[in-house]
Protein backbone atom coordinates (compact mmCIF):
# COMPACT_ATOMS: atom_id res chain seq x y z
CA UNK A 1 0.00 0.00 0.00
CA UNK A 2 1.22 3.11 -1.04
CA UNK A 3 1.68 6.16 1.90
CA UNK A 4 -1.44 8.69 2.13
CA UNK A 5 -1.51 11.47 0.53
CA UNK A 6 0.09 14.79 1.10
CA UNK A 7 -3.03 17.18 1.83
CA UNK A 8 -1.56 20.43 0.63
CA UNK A 9 -4.61 22.64 1.37
CA UNK A 10 -8.34 22.03 2.55
CA UNK A 11 -11.17 24.65 2.48
CA UNK A 12 -15.21 24.29 3.01
CA UNK A 13 -16.39 25.17 -0.35
CA UNK A 14 -20.68 24.45 0.07
CA UNK A 15 -22.27 24.62 3.48
CA UNK A 16 -26.45 23.91 4.39
CA UNK A 17 -28.32 22.89 7.22
CA UNK A 18 -27.34 19.07 7.14
CA UNK A 19 -24.23 19.08 4.80
CA UNK A 20 -20.67 20.04 4.74
CA UNK A 21 -18.92 19.79 1.61
CA UNK A 22 -14.96 19.94 1.86
CA UNK A 23 -12.15 20.51 -0.94
CA UNK A 24 -8.59 18.61 -0.62
CA UNK A 25 -5.97 19.34 -2.72
CA UNK A 26 -4.05 15.84 -2.41
CA UNK A 27 -0.67 15.02 -3.89
CA UNK A 28 -0.19 11.26 -4.07
CA UNK A 29 3.37 9.61 -2.78
CA UNK A 30 3.98 9.43 -6.92
CA UNK A 31 3.72 13.13 -7.13
CA UNK A 32 0.40 12.96 -9.25
CA UNK A 33 -2.16 16.11 -7.89
CA UNK A 34 -5.89 16.09 -7.53
CA UNK A 35 -8.77 17.76 -6.09
CA UNK A 36 -11.20 16.14 -4.10
CA UNK A 37 -14.37 16.93 -2.70
CA UNK A 38 -15.91 15.03 0.42
CA UNK A 39 -18.83 15.41 2.66
CA UNK A 40 -17.88 15.72 5.93
CA UNK A 41 -19.60 15.42 9.40
CA UNK A 42 -19.60 17.41 12.40
CA UNK A 43 -17.22 14.76 14.09
CA UNK A 44 -19.54 13.51 16.88
CA UNK A 45 -19.35 9.81 17.05
CA UNK A 46 -21.00 7.73 14.42
CA UNK A 47 -24.97 7.31 13.95
CA UNK A 48 -26.52 3.94 15.30
CA UNK A 49 -28.28 1.27 13.46
CA UNK A 50 -30.29 -1.34 15.00
CA UNK A 51 -31.21 -5.23 13.85
CA UNK A 52 -34.15 -6.26 16.09
CA UNK A 53 -34.78 -10.06 16.45
CA UNK A 54 -37.49 -11.05 18.43
CA UNK A 55 -38.43 -14.33 20.44
CA UNK A 56 -40.19 -15.51 17.33
CA UNK A 57 -37.19 -15.19 14.78
CA UNK A 58 -39.14 -11.99 13.16
CA UNK A 59 -36.61 -8.91 12.07
CA UNK A 60 -38.47 -5.80 13.44
CA UNK A 61 -38.42 -3.38 10.08
CA UNK A 62 -39.42 0.16 10.06
CA UNK A 63 -41.47 2.35 6.81
CA UNK A 64 -40.58 5.92 6.91
CA UNK A 65 -40.75 8.18 4.39
CA UNK A 66 -37.35 8.69 2.99
CA UNK A 67 -36.98 12.21 1.64
CA UNK A 68 -33.59 11.12 -0.94
CA UNK A 69 -35.83 8.87 -2.92
CA UNK A 70 -39.40 10.57 -2.03
CA UNK A 71 -40.59 7.22 -1.53
CA UNK A 72 -41.51 4.79 1.53
CA UNK A 73 -38.87 2.68 1.96
CA UNK A 74 -38.85 0.06 4.68
CA UNK A 75 -35.35 -0.49 6.80
CA UNK A 76 -33.80 -0.84 10.08
CA UNK A 77 -34.16 2.01 12.57
CA UNK A 78 -31.97 4.05 13.31
CA UNK A 79 -30.46 7.56 14.30
CA UNK A 80 -27.82 9.65 15.39
CA UNK A 81 -26.02 9.67 19.10
CA UNK A 82 -27.06 12.53 20.92
CA UNK A 83 -24.64 15.05 22.87
CA UNK A 84 -23.76 13.28 26.46
CA UNK A 85 -25.06 9.94 25.28
CA UNK A 86 -22.79 6.64 24.10
CA UNK A 87 -23.73 4.82 21.17
CA UNK A 88 -25.61 2.40 23.29
CA UNK A 89 -27.71 4.50 24.79
CA UNK A 90 -28.50 5.95 21.66
CA UNK A 91 -29.58 2.63 20.32
CA UNK A 92 -31.46 1.89 23.44
CA UNK A 93 -33.33 5.46 22.95
CA UNK A 94 -34.29 4.97 19.26
CA UNK A 95 -35.58 1.01 19.45
CA UNK A 96 -37.96 3.06 22.30
CA UNK A 97 -38.63 6.19 19.93
CA UNK A 98 -38.89 4.15 16.75
CA UNK A 99 -40.16 0.57 17.10
CA UNK A 100 -41.89 0.81 20.77
CA UNK A 101 -39.38 -2.04 21.91
CA UNK A 102 -35.88 -1.99 24.03
CA UNK A 103 -33.25 -4.71 24.38
CA UNK A 104 -31.63 -6.68 26.94
CA UNK A 105 -28.75 -7.74 25.00
CA UNK A 106 -26.81 -5.81 22.26
CA UNK A 107 -24.03 -6.76 20.68
CA UNK A 108 -22.23 -4.74 18.28
CA UNK A 109 -21.52 -5.36 14.62
CA UNK A 110 -19.41 -3.69 12.53
CA UNK A 111 -18.52 -0.04 12.02
CA UNK A 112 -19.68 0.67 8.51
CA UNK A 113 -18.84 3.46 6.07
CA UNK A 114 -21.63 4.75 3.28
CA UNK A 115 -19.33 5.66 0.27
CA UNK A 116 -15.97 6.12 2.39
CA UNK A 117 -14.65 7.91 -1.65
CA UNK A 118 -16.58 11.13 -0.83
CA UNK A 119 -18.11 10.75 2.32
CA UNK A 120 -16.68 10.87 5.97
CA UNK A 121 -19.61 9.13 7.99
CA UNK A 122 -19.56 5.73 9.56
CA UNK A 123 -22.41 4.03 11.27
CA UNK A 124 -22.25 1.71 14.27
CA UNK A 125 -24.65 -1.65 13.33
CA UNK A 126 -25.78 -3.97 16.56
CA UNK A 127 -28.13 -7.16 17.07
CA UNK A 128 -30.55 -6.63 19.28
CA UNK A 129 -32.34 -9.11 21.15
CA UNK A 130 -34.18 -10.16 24.05
CA UNK A 131 -37.02 -7.63 23.67
CA UNK A 132 -39.49 -5.71 25.46
CA UNK A 133 -42.45 -3.33 24.71
CA UNK A 134 -41.21 -0.09 25.91
CA UNK A 135 -41.51 3.32 24.33
CA UNK A 136 -40.73 7.19 24.11
CA UNK A 137 -42.24 9.86 22.35
CA UNK A 138 -40.00 10.74 18.67
CA UNK A 139 -39.34 13.59 16.81
CA UNK A 140 -41.14 11.53 13.56
CA UNK A 141 -43.33 13.84 11.88
CA UNK A 142 -45.98 11.13 11.20
CA UNK A 143 -46.18 7.75 12.92
CA UNK A 144 -43.51 4.86 12.03
CA UNK A 145 -45.15 1.95 11.06
CA UNK A 146 -43.18 -1.00 12.48
CA UNK A 147 -43.63 -4.53 10.30
CA UNK A 148 -42.33 -8.03 11.91
CA UNK A 149 -40.81 -9.50 9.37
CA UNK A 150 -39.73 -13.16 9.59
CA UNK A 151 -36.70 -14.35 8.82
CA UNK A 152 -37.42 -17.76 7.36
CA UNK A 153 -38.76 -14.93 4.20
CA UNK A 154 -35.76 -12.92 4.13
CA UNK A 155 -35.45 -13.85 0.28
CA UNK A 156 -39.26 -11.59 -0.62
CA UNK A 157 -37.62 -8.90 1.68
CA UNK A 158 -34.70 -8.70 -0.42
CA UNK A 159 -36.76 -8.74 -3.63
CA UNK A 160 -38.44 -5.96 -2.22
CA UNK A 161 -37.42 -2.74 -4.22
CA UNK A 162 -38.79 -0.61 -1.30
CA UNK A 163 -35.87 -2.39 1.17
CA UNK A 164 -33.08 -1.51 -0.61
CA UNK A 165 -30.44 0.12 1.45
CA UNK A 166 -26.93 -1.53 1.64
CA UNK A 167 -26.15 -0.63 5.08
CA UNK A 168 -29.12 -2.58 6.45
CA UNK A 169 -28.80 -5.83 3.91
CA UNK A 170 -25.60 -6.19 5.34
CA UNK A 171 -26.29 -5.53 8.79
CA UNK A 172 -29.03 -8.42 8.74
CA UNK A 173 -26.51 -10.86 7.30
CA UNK A 174 -24.22 -9.68 9.66
CA UNK A 175 -26.74 -9.79 12.44
CA UNK A 176 -27.90 -13.60 11.26
CA UNK A 177 -24.51 -15.01 11.29
CA UNK A 178 -23.73 -13.90 14.20
CA UNK A 179 -27.09 -14.69 15.93
CA UNK A 180 -26.37 -18.18 14.70
CA UNK A 181 -22.73 -18.31 16.05
CA UNK A 182 -24.21 -17.00 19.84
CA UNK A 183 -26.42 -19.55 19.39
CA UNK A 184 -23.91 -22.85 18.94
CA UNK A 185 -22.11 -21.40 21.86
CA UNK A 186 -25.27 -21.62 23.57
CA UNK A 187 -25.37 -25.04 22.48
CA UNK A 188 -21.82 -25.96 22.66
CA UNK A 189 -21.79 -24.77 26.35
CA UNK A 190 -25.03 -26.50 27.73
CA UNK A 191 -23.48 -29.87 25.82
CA UNK A 192 -20.69 -29.07 28.12
CA UNK A 193 -18.26 -28.97 25.18
CA UNK B 1 -49.25 2.91 4.57
CA UNK B 2 -49.87 7.00 4.30
CA UNK B 3 -50.15 8.76 0.74
CA UNK B 4 -46.64 10.27 -0.05
CA UNK B 5 -46.17 13.86 1.31
CA UNK B 6 -47.00 16.58 -0.80
CA UNK B 7 -44.37 18.72 -1.93
CA UNK B 8 -45.12 22.37 -1.19
CA UNK B 9 -41.71 24.15 -2.16
CA UNK B 10 -38.16 22.80 -3.49
CA UNK B 11 -35.14 25.27 -4.36
CA UNK B 12 -31.56 24.49 -4.33
CA UNK B 13 -29.90 25.55 -1.49
CA UNK B 14 -26.00 24.49 -1.71
CA UNK B 15 -23.74 23.47 -4.89
CA UNK B 16 -20.34 22.42 -5.55
CA UNK B 17 -18.57 20.31 -8.51
CA UNK B 18 -19.81 17.36 -7.06
CA UNK B 19 -22.83 17.82 -4.87
CA UNK B 20 -26.21 19.56 -4.98
CA UNK B 21 -28.31 20.24 -1.96
CA UNK B 22 -31.56 20.85 -2.39
CA UNK B 23 -34.40 21.55 0.24
CA UNK B 24 -37.99 20.56 0.05
CA UNK B 25 -40.66 21.99 2.14
CA UNK B 26 -43.09 19.06 3.19
CA UNK B 27 -46.89 18.46 4.28
CA UNK B 28 -47.34 15.10 5.15
CA UNK B 29 -51.06 13.68 5.14
CA UNK B 30 -51.64 14.37 8.86
CA UNK B 31 -50.80 17.91 7.90
CA UNK B 32 -47.48 18.14 9.41
CA UNK B 33 -45.27 20.47 8.02
CA UNK B 34 -41.41 19.72 7.76
CA UNK B 35 -38.80 21.13 6.06
CA UNK B 36 -35.83 18.74 4.76
CA UNK B 37 -32.73 18.62 2.79
CA UNK B 38 -31.48 15.99 0.60
CA UNK B 39 -28.54 15.67 -2.13
CA UNK B 40 -29.59 14.74 -5.53
CA UNK B 41 -27.90 13.39 -8.17
CA UNK B 42 -27.37 14.47 -12.01
CA UNK B 43 -30.42 12.19 -13.19
CA UNK B 44 -27.83 10.20 -15.12
CA UNK B 45 -28.51 6.35 -14.82
CA UNK B 46 -27.44 4.48 -11.39
CA UNK B 47 -23.83 4.13 -10.95
CA UNK B 48 -22.29 0.26 -10.99
CA UNK B 49 -21.14 -2.07 -8.47
CA UNK B 50 -19.61 -5.51 -9.34
CA UNK B 51 -18.50 -8.81 -7.14
CA UNK B 52 -15.75 -10.42 -9.94
CA UNK B 53 -15.72 -13.76 -8.50
CA UNK B 54 -12.30 -16.20 -9.82
CA UNK B 55 -12.97 -19.62 -11.24
CA UNK B 56 -10.94 -20.52 -8.59
CA UNK B 57 -13.39 -18.67 -5.74
CA UNK B 58 -11.48 -15.71 -5.01
CA UNK B 59 -13.00 -12.26 -5.03
CA UNK B 60 -11.42 -9.63 -6.41
CA UNK B 61 -11.40 -6.43 -4.47
CA UNK B 62 -9.55 -2.78 -4.90
CA UNK B 63 -7.17 -1.01 -2.56
CA UNK B 64 -7.80 2.54 -2.95
CA UNK B 65 -7.30 5.72 -1.54
CA UNK B 66 -10.46 7.17 -0.42
CA UNK B 67 -11.04 10.81 0.23
CA UNK B 68 -14.08 10.72 2.45
CA UNK B 69 -12.36 8.63 5.41
CA UNK B 70 -9.02 9.73 4.23
CA UNK B 71 -7.27 6.44 4.22
CA UNK B 72 -6.77 3.51 2.02
CA UNK B 73 -9.71 1.29 1.81
CA UNK B 74 -10.52 -2.45 0.30
CA UNK B 75 -13.73 -2.44 -1.76
CA UNK B 76 -15.57 -3.76 -4.53
CA UNK B 77 -15.04 -2.14 -8.03
CA UNK B 78 -17.68 0.44 -9.08
CA UNK B 79 -17.76 3.40 -11.01
CA UNK B 80 -20.50 6.14 -13.13
CA UNK B 81 -22.17 4.92 -16.04
CA UNK B 82 -20.40 7.50 -18.91
CA UNK B 83 -23.23 9.28 -21.20
CA UNK B 84 -24.03 7.23 -24.17
CA UNK B 85 -23.08 3.73 -22.57
CA UNK B 86 -25.64 1.37 -21.08
CA UNK B 87 -25.07 -0.20 -17.23
CA UNK B 88 -23.57 -3.19 -19.00
CA UNK B 89 -20.86 -1.28 -20.67
CA UNK B 90 -20.10 0.47 -17.38
CA UNK B 91 -19.53 -2.64 -15.73
CA UNK B 92 -17.13 -4.07 -18.38
CA UNK B 93 -15.17 -1.04 -18.73
CA UNK B 94 -15.03 -0.29 -14.96
CA UNK B 95 -13.63 -4.29 -14.49
CA UNK B 96 -10.88 -3.46 -17.63
CA UNK B 97 -9.95 -0.37 -15.87
CA UNK B 98 -10.21 -1.26 -12.45
CA UNK B 99 -9.29 -4.89 -12.05
CA UNK B 100 -7.52 -5.73 -15.23
CA UNK B 101 -10.25 -8.57 -16.08
CA UNK B 102 -13.56 -8.68 -17.64
CA UNK B 103 -16.77 -10.98 -17.50
CA UNK B 104 -18.30 -13.38 -20.00
CA UNK B 105 -21.11 -13.68 -17.21
CA UNK B 106 -23.23 -10.83 -15.65
CA UNK B 107 -26.24 -10.88 -13.16
CA UNK B 108 -27.88 -7.87 -12.01
CA UNK B 109 -28.13 -8.74 -8.23
CA UNK B 110 -30.11 -5.74 -6.56
CA UNK B 111 -30.33 -1.54 -7.03
CA UNK B 112 -29.12 -0.50 -3.89
CA UNK B 113 -29.73 3.29 -2.06
CA UNK B 114 -27.37 4.55 0.27
CA UNK B 115 -28.61 6.55 2.92
CA UNK B 116 -32.73 7.60 1.01
CA UNK B 117 -33.60 9.28 3.96
CA UNK B 118 -31.31 12.19 2.56
CA UNK B 119 -29.49 11.23 -0.82
CA UNK B 120 -31.12 10.18 -4.20
CA UNK B 121 -28.29 8.21 -4.96
CA UNK B 122 -28.33 4.43 -6.31
CA UNK B 123 -26.24 1.87 -7.59
CA UNK B 124 -26.91 -1.08 -9.50
CA UNK B 125 -24.79 -4.53 -8.02
CA UNK B 126 -23.48 -7.34 -10.11
CA UNK B 127 -22.13 -10.77 -9.92
CA UNK B 128 -20.02 -11.17 -12.83
CA UNK B 129 -17.55 -14.48 -13.42
CA UNK B 130 -16.30 -16.63 -16.25
CA UNK B 131 -13.48 -14.19 -16.02
CA UNK B 132 -10.53 -13.08 -18.40
CA UNK B 133 -7.32 -10.74 -18.74
CA UNK B 134 -8.24 -7.47 -19.90
CA UNK B 135 -7.59 -3.69 -19.49
CA UNK B 136 -8.54 -0.28 -19.80
CA UNK B 137 -6.52 2.93 -18.97
CA UNK B 138 -8.40 4.11 -16.09
CA UNK B 139 -8.02 7.68 -14.41
CA UNK B 140 -7.05 6.68 -11.35
CA UNK B 141 -3.94 9.13 -9.67
CA UNK B 142 -2.16 6.06 -8.86
CA UNK B 143 -2.20 2.53 -9.92
CA UNK B 144 -5.08 0.45 -7.75
CA UNK B 145 -4.33 -2.41 -6.27
CA UNK B 146 -6.19 -5.93 -6.48
CA UNK B 147 -6.76 -8.33 -3.93
CA UNK B 148 -7.98 -11.19 -4.56
CA UNK B 149 -9.32 -12.72 -1.32
CA UNK B 150 -10.41 -16.17 -0.96
CA UNK B 151 -14.14 -16.53 -0.44
CA UNK B 152 -13.00 -19.24 2.47
CA UNK B 153 -11.71 -16.63 4.16
CA UNK B 154 -14.90 -13.93 4.11
CA UNK B 155 -15.09 -13.68 8.06
CA UNK B 156 -11.81 -12.54 7.94
CA UNK B 157 -12.24 -9.71 5.34
CA UNK B 158 -15.40 -8.60 7.76
CA UNK B 159 -13.33 -8.48 10.67
CA UNK B 160 -11.00 -5.93 8.51
CA UNK B 161 -11.32 -2.08 9.48
CA UNK B 162 -10.58 -0.89 6.10
CA UNK B 163 -12.93 -3.00 4.67
CA UNK B 164 -16.11 -1.42 5.52
CA UNK B 165 -18.74 -0.15 2.95
CA UNK B 166 -22.17 -0.94 3.62
CA UNK B 167 -22.89 -1.61 -0.06
CA UNK B 168 -19.85 -4.04 -0.47
CA UNK B 169 -20.81 -5.82 1.94
CA UNK B 170 -23.93 -6.63 0.79
CA UNK B 171 -23.14 -6.94 -2.19
CA UNK B 172 -21.01 -9.91 -1.41
CA UNK B 173 -23.80 -11.56 0.46
CA UNK B 174 -25.79 -11.61 -2.20
CA UNK B 175 -23.47 -12.27 -5.05
CA UNK B 176 -22.37 -15.74 -2.41
CA UNK B 177 -26.25 -16.23 -2.20
CA UNK B 178 -26.81 -16.13 -6.10
CA UNK B 179 -23.56 -18.40 -6.99
CA UNK B 180 -25.00 -20.83 -4.88
CA UNK B 181 -28.31 -21.14 -6.31
CA UNK B 182 -26.81 -20.74 -10.30
CA UNK B 183 -24.39 -23.51 -9.23
CA UNK B 184 -27.72 -25.72 -7.70
CA UNK B 185 -29.47 -25.21 -11.07
CA UNK B 186 -26.35 -26.20 -13.12
CA UNK B 187 -25.82 -29.18 -11.30
CA UNK B 188 -29.95 -29.83 -11.13
CA UNK B 189 -29.74 -29.44 -14.49
CA UNK B 190 -26.73 -31.77 -15.22
CA UNK B 191 -28.74 -34.62 -12.77
CA UNK B 192 -31.55 -34.09 -15.48
CA UNK B 193 -33.84 -32.99 -12.59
Amino acid sequence: MPSAPKILARQRVAQSTLFSVEQLELEFSNGTKRTYERLITSGGPPAVMMVPITADDKLLLIREYSAGTNSYQLSLPKGAVDEGESSEDAVHRELREEVGVDARKLKHLKRMTLAPGYMQYAIDCYLCWDLYPASLEGDEPEPLEVVAWPIAELDQLLACEDFSEGRAIAAIYLALQTQQRLQLNVNASEAGI
